[in-house]
């Protein structure tokens, strides 16, 4: 006979909330169900160190880890995914623990994620024609001479005003028909949702109905959901939302939510996606007064993983070889069917992706970049959890995806975190003795996000207390210089200045990870180049997007060697390029169209079985590179070991 | 204060069933809940006569009603949903008020409205190309060269295997994909639904999964569905079943139906029919083992009320002018938004109609009959509770409606009966002193069905009872010709032949009525061929539609003048063409294109406003017509009175 578990009280601090939980149950699950948020990424398996807690009193089984330093050990932290409770505890949960949280995060999405005032539809380029359009129309009423049918009157009508053809509508539509048509004096007004080989009445009001047309554009990121309410009859962007992609808890990469879809069902991660999806859709709402019956188009652009995962069908098969997608450009359906809340018989378009590793995102990003459409050679360099990257132009594109890792979004990171309120973002060392740093708010520093580390990494650099190779120069100590966990590790901002009171350094596996991205970044860069025989003084333009690289310094990047060192004027950060492309596609079938195109056009590289790739990422493993008259404008003088 | 309701128990035999009722209640509305079948074809207005039964003891509050003779009451007859309950009763429901009861039909209607063995796709001229096919197809497996996405490498073998464009799928199959392709080895069965514009894989299985692909063709008439279960990959008729629509006790013709849909609202129609085809597809797979998964397409055919309320879309303005029907040509639908349990993704497809009173039937009829095919001028005369007329060659087609009323199907006549079991379908009169009968089944009689009266009219007629002004002959007097009802009436068949103990009989009314029906096909046919300048030696053939045509005697069908006096050779029996000709479609795209193409082409000529069309209804109400010279082959000579 087993002995029966005992029950025990947990108080979560700041929230002063108690819980009873089951001997054996961990600080993180408890929390889960006081509904105290405490970040967890690499969902509960002790990896990403994000859920760090100060246990205050009571007796708990520990598990040793080296994410945490003895001095943290000392004053209580644990790993809250591995602790195990063993009597009643009081939790303290710290601000670094808790950043993730979206209800709390507004402020911060706000900034990062949710610019769209740089952003007008006219300089796309594109005619504006939405694939769901809202128009007028008045119809001949019917006579003993002319009785046609109100369907066909109405199609008919259509066909005169628009030259389209092929036009249908679902039953509920029909329904309506007879007495709308007569109630209105034969004077309507048709939403009708272009379906690619047909056109379906969506909407039907009388004539002088009020209300608009409206579409929603997101951006499902691995980390991030974005979400644009747009006017579908204007182009105007009406408002923007972002939230952390819920599934996050679950993993934080595109691998670890394959194995989680594969190990859990793929419906946990699906509903937790269309539930942010739904949320954000809510909040543009209210903020903006638009209905949900006036959103009759919602479009979707994402890595394949996460459109796979969205619309509720297994990704499996893209980590195995040969690397499959089960579709690349799935057709416009109901968005109903995807249990999104807009207009009952809205449209959900998604943005036709390339490969297994190149979604819909970077085909979005090709759009907004305009890269497709232009004579001059570019390169659109995508940073996220994941690096693509394309070079190409009208002609021809070529597109490759390397594991970059998730070191640019703080992760994988000692004192790594998102770019929240209380993150460094920014770090100068002028001077050897001297640091100054910056945090998003200005708020107490809580750890440092990816532009924070890239700043560090190339300051730390320039300063001569990395060398070329990437290792601290032991020989020249210095006090902020320190052993962390068995390794060096340098101090940003000392315990006495954090939110929290520990340290924020960066450890030399820190500077590792950071390397190995920005090599795979480069490398990918220098493989497609050398397949179309170019190098890059060839390169007209360079368009960076994703969330990271609007707030990267571009000769700091350069100069450890992320983006190839080429005139600064030629580098355009384009902002979140996959939601503004998806908007661009909800706004012009004509881009729809062309994305289409691109999408079956885009020449695939697989890094993983390109053995170019691997001489090119090991000589990227050095600041800025192996060869250093790769980067002229950083110049070898300059590189502090060698002066 | 009003003072509370008495209840009372009321036993109706020969069920000996007992159930409580309030004071006050009608007797048939006691019978609806008792779950003892009554007809009633009127809604319970008092007009049809349908529903008497006797009273056997108790009291009730009677309503007078002139469709009870003064015998007939003095033996208790009421009409049961004119009587209220007053006190406890005995009430004895005779067979001739039963005799609608589907699960008694089964008999019946499998006789008159089932025979299918007589059909053979082969012979409708058509080749075997189904809007919905079932093929097997192998994949060539994916490589790091070769790497489509799953979606893409499917829909391009199925545009390899069989030209066709624009192929989609609904979430719900994508969401199978990925595993069934590598589960089955990439060899699978599609089955692939046309929908006009484009097309939809609706069923996947692995290559070597056993099941067939069936359809099912539906006659939604007014009176009677007809469902045959076809095999979709072989043209062969598996099983066929019909049943009444349970409609009719809302009402026995369409205007009836549409008056109700506005007073009740349409969904308790639509939910009728819906259950009606839903109970012949469970029938269907219960008797021939096929399971409602391979059923993956239906398609009806009807009147265009019996459509419109099918599809839950009010009819009500095809009974008003100028009669606009909603709909003519239905977009093909998912079965599943018409409530039908077939395959969860199967297809409904409608037979396109052509105005509001001449519907996909008459469209299918058309196409059974191969009218619209021929060089040969040729007539489709559809008989039921309304007639339709079409006249036309592969070049042009006119079409008309005219309201014959329902007394070919038995109703509105005092001893009217549908074609069940102990009606009397047969009459001949040899001479004066003889009358001879036959009963389908062989039954005791329980009444007349239209076929029977049509018969009786013409042996009345060429015996010499009845002159041709329709009138009886009360100058030469007989045992059988009695009063009833302060009018004149023949009996066919004595109280003591008849399942009931009462006189069957035929009244002067009831020949009226038969007078104006065969008047008003015979006037709309005459109109049709006048507005073309032809007459009846231009036409080659007559097609003769309808579940009643099947049973008439030809020569007596035109020697009362309700058929054109032409040769008996080009009368043509098509049985049920409209549930044929649907049949042809669901085998047949060429079949549904050409239905389409017709049913646009067809002009219709809309009776009730036409003078032409009175004057010709006057000059037919005599036996066979004012003009005795247009029917040579009666002949003059052969009408009684002038004998």
């Amino acid at each position: 006979m087993t002995e029966p578990l005992k029950n025990y009280l947990v108080t979560f601090f700041p929230e002063n909330k108690t819980i009873t939980v089951a001997e054996g149950e961990t600080i993180l699950k408890a929390a889960e169900r006081a509904d105290i948020y405490v970040n967890s990424i690499c969902g509960g398996e002790g990896t990403c160190g994000k859920c760090r807690v100060i246990v205050r009193s009571g007796e708990v089984q520990r598990h040793a880890s080296s994410l945490l330093s003895e001095k943290e050990t000392g004053k209580g932290y644990v790993l809250s995914c591995m602790t195990k409770i063993l009597s009643n505890l009081v939790v303290e949960v710290p601000p670094g623990s808790s950043s993730l949280r979206s209800s709390d995060g507004k402020e911060e999405t706000s900034n990062r994620f949710n610019s769209f005032s740089d952003w007008d539809f006219n300089d796309t380029g594109f005619p504006l024609d939405p694939p769901v359009r809202k128009f007028r129309i008045s119809l001949p009423p019917p006579t003993l001479e002319d009785n046609q049918d109100d369907l066909s009157r109405l199609i008919n009508a259509i066909r005169r005003e628009t030259g389209l053809d092929g036009i249908t509508a679902p039953i509920s539509i029909l329904r309506q028909l007879p007495d709308l048509l007569r109630d209105s004096n034969w004077d309507l007004s048709v939403t009708l949702a272009d379906l690619g080989n047909s056109r379906e009445i969506i909407r039907i009001q009388p004539g002088e109905a009020s209300g608009g047309n409206y579409g929603v554009a997101v951006d499902i990121g691995t980390t991030t959901v974005v979400a644009h309410l747009v006017n579908l009859e204007t182009g105007v962007t009406l408002d923007a939302a972002a939230t952390y992609n819920s599934q996050i808890s679950s993993g934080e990469d595109v691998i670890k939510r394959i194995i989680r879809s594969e190990e859990d069902g793929i419906d946990p991660l699906c509903r937790a996606v269309r539930q942010d999806i739904n949320n954000l859709i809510e909040k543009l709402c209210l903020e903006t007064g638009v209905s949900k019956d006036e959103i009759t188009a919602i479009i979707c652009a994402g890595n394949t993983t996460m459109l796979s995962i969205f619309l509720g069908i297994t990704p499996r098969n893209i980590r195995r070889e040969p690397y499959i997608p089960p579709l690349s450009d799935p057709p416009p359906i109901p968005a109903v069917q995807a249990d999104l809340k807009i207009n009952e018989h809205g449209m959900l378009y998604c943005v036709p992706g390339i490969a297994g590793w190149v979604g819909g995102d970077i085909t979005a990003g090709m759009i907004s970049s305009g890269i497709s459409r232009s004579p001059v050679v570019s390169l659109l360099i995508d940073i996220g959890t994941n690096g693509e990257i394309v070079v190409g132009n009208r002609e021809w594109q070529l597109t490759c995806s390397c594991s970059a890792g998730p070191a640019f979004e703080g992760s994988g990171i000692a004192c790594g975190c998102r770019a929240v309120a209380g993150a460094i973002d920014k770090v100068d060392i002028p001077d050897r003795e001297t640091i100054r740093y910056r945090t998003i708010g200005d708020d107490p520093p809580i750890g440092i996000c990816g532009s924070g580390l890239l700043d560090a990494v190339s300051e730390l650099f320039h300063a001569g207390i990395l060398g070329r190779d990437g290792r601290f120069d032991m020989e020249r100590p210095s006090e902020r210089l320190i052993e962390f966990n068995d390794q060096p590790a340098y101090v940003i901002a000392p315990s006495s200045e954090t939110a929290d009171g520990r340290d924020i350094l960066i450890t030399q596996g820190d500077i590792d990870n950071l390397i190995r991205a920005k090599a795979a970044i480069h490398a990918g860069i220098a493989v497609l180049l050398k397949a179309v025989d170019l190098d890059r003084d060839d390169i007209g333009r360079v368009y960076i997007s994703g969330g990271f690289g609007n707030y990267i310094n571009i000769d700091r990047a350069i100069c450890i060697g992320l983006l190839p060192d080429i005139d600064r004027e030629k580098i355009v950060f384009i902002g979140n390029g996959s939601v503004r492309g998806a908007k661009t596609m909800l706004l012009s079938r004509e881009a729809l169209k062309q994305a289409r195109e691109i999408a079956a056009a885009t020449t695939y590289f697989e890094l993983s079985t390109d053995n170019n790739f691997m001489d090119e990422y090991t000589r990227a493993m050095f600041l800025p590179h192996t060869d250093v008259e790769n980067f002229p404008s950083c110049g070898g003088k300059e590189v502090p070991k060698e002066k």
